[in-house]
């Protein structure tokens, strides 16, 4: 049997438990030329939340009676003449949270399991990691000796961001939610400065860890922490537009950034980025971030919970920040 | 005598008529390397509201006391042995709003009256003009075939701006307000659509005038037009942000644009522009506008008030939106 989580209904503001429906159907047929993958991991993503909505985006909303998309990895366990995939292959593609899916194969890739562990995949060196990398140095354009800040910092990709900017010569001050995550970042992330925003306020943080402005704001939580940030701009800054946490169940309408007009002050830019659109260079960066982690530079957490019928719990900690690293949820 | 506008003190919201005062003051003597100019017409800017707020910015408030700060031209009526300048040449400058300043020429430069009108040298070959030329060049980087739109399109930047978009191939829609100032852009500027945010609803406007939505939005106006104009980005969209005269006497906040994350659905930018940063090439572009101009491709025209005990009133029309292209005045 094959348990899929469905979208039940269109969430008002955060999502309750009915929002979607556990069902158990038999598991799918294997038409030629198709593989069948026995879902291990399900990536859980603050962005599933905007899928949720039937509004214009990036990306079509999740249809109600669909199977919820998510990003996954598991392994083949029966194969109907596929090219290129045989039983026992390790697959990464988007799954969907359900414990199996009969693919063409498009769409997924062969991961190596010795080489990193299963949810490091769907984690550095999945849709979070490639945010962070191509964020950061495509769009963020860091130069060495700027100061880079980052919301989000103790999550899957504000962890990344910080390491790279760090990689690559720049002061990093993050900005995370509680003491343990503000000592993961300093203490074992090596980030230059800390501000907890849910015990400080953050435009004193940020003028004491950034007392001459900030070179380039990478944000995924929108809201107030946005206004500050750009009220702290240089000349020249830019701010790179990934995400707005703060502002994916607001039922009310976003809060736009206030002091938006310091932008044209500082000659600043603010650039919006989804990950989708660096795919040819996907490999490129994911060996490169593998090195990095060979090499200790860049360390990487996932938080693994189980049970897809825990899905709904587990999804909740994306929002209260009651996590540690990337949220992974193991279904298998 | 000379008499000069001095700011009285900061106002709160929109500027009432003791901001300023008036006083008759000897005119100034001549110190050796200096020249006397006796001003003929001063600009009148939107960007004069925030020269009076006490708070950093791009250049320093105008201090309380001090001569009101302002574009302007005029002519050498006395000189000290001046090394450039004498007797009879016309001069623009920042020279504030008065009648005469004496001046070592520093941030002045001369201009032919015989090739343009002094009012059009302080507006299209002026500071005007040059924001538009750099604003839509250097920071939209239009190409041809982009659809273009532009607010305040009937004002000494806009009308610029959307002349030069056509120039270079675009479609170009202004947005305006009241039946004259959207014939002035369509009939007389040649504009592709036209939107009367006075008289018709600017959501319902854009959706007509850009089916396909908009590749370069120029936003001299901010506020709720800032807002619709960015949910109706195409991908890969430029914003400009030149400045915001919606908000500018605001007493509560600026209004943020609220659909700001249509710069990441669209991977989109918004960047500000300050003119001051082309200084390098303003003679480059005054050459080309003055082309243009002769060639009859490029419009340009100057609504002039008398009076410097006039100013008040004249500045008013720059928030109300009386006016017909450049505001200027006489002041001789």
């Amino acid at each position: 049997m094959n348990k899929q989580l469905k979208l039940a209904k269109r969430p008002v503001g955060m999502p309750d438990a009915d929002t979607w429906i556990l069902e158990s159907n038999p598991a799918p047929t294997l038409a030629e030329g198709q593989v069948l993958i026995q879902q291990h991991y399900i990536s859980l993503d603050p962005a599933m939340r905007g899928w949720l909505n039937d509004t214009k985006s990036y990306i079509p909303p999740v249809g109600i009676g669909e199977v919820m998309r998510a990003g996954s990895i598991g392994q083949v366990v029966a194969a109907n003449n596929h090219p290129l995939y045989q039983v026992g292959d390790f697959l990464s593609g988007n799954g969907g949270v359900q414990q199996f899916v009969a693919t063409d194969g498009r769409g997924w890739f062969k991961v190596d399991p010795d080489l990193a562990s299963l949810p490091t995949y769907i984690g550095t060196l999945g849709m979070p990691g490639q945010t962070a990398y191509h964020g950061i140095l495509n769009v963020g354009k860091i130069k060495a000796g700027e100061t880079v800040v980052v919301s989000g910092a103790a999550g899957a990709v504000g962890s990344i961001v910080g390491q790279i900017a760090k990689i690559k010569g720049c002061k990093v001050v993050g900005i995370a939610g509680g003491p343990k995550n503000i000592a993961y970042i300093l203490d074992e992330l090596g980030f230059d400065g800390a501000i907890d925003y849910k015990n400080e306020d953050v435009r004193a943080g940020l003028k004491r860890e950034c007392p001459e402005g900030i070179d380039v704001y990478f944000d995924n939580v929108g809201g107030e922490i946005l206004d500050i940030a750009l009220s702290r701009l240089r000349l020249h800054a830019r701010i790179v537009i990934c995400g707005a946490i703060s502002q994916y169940n607001n039922t009310t309408p976003v809060k736009g950034p206030s002091n938006y007009m310091s932008l044209l002050v500082n000659r600043a830019t603010m650039q919006g980025m989804v990950v989708f659109d660096y795919t040819k260079d996907y490999g490129t960066a994911a060996r490169q971030m593998a090195i990095w982690m060979a090499e200790g530079k860049l360390k990487t957490r996932e938080d693994v919970y189980e049970g897809i019928e825990n899905f709904y719990e587990t999804f909740l900690r994306l929002f209260s920040g009651d996590k540690m690293g990337k949220l992974v949820l193991k279904v298998i």
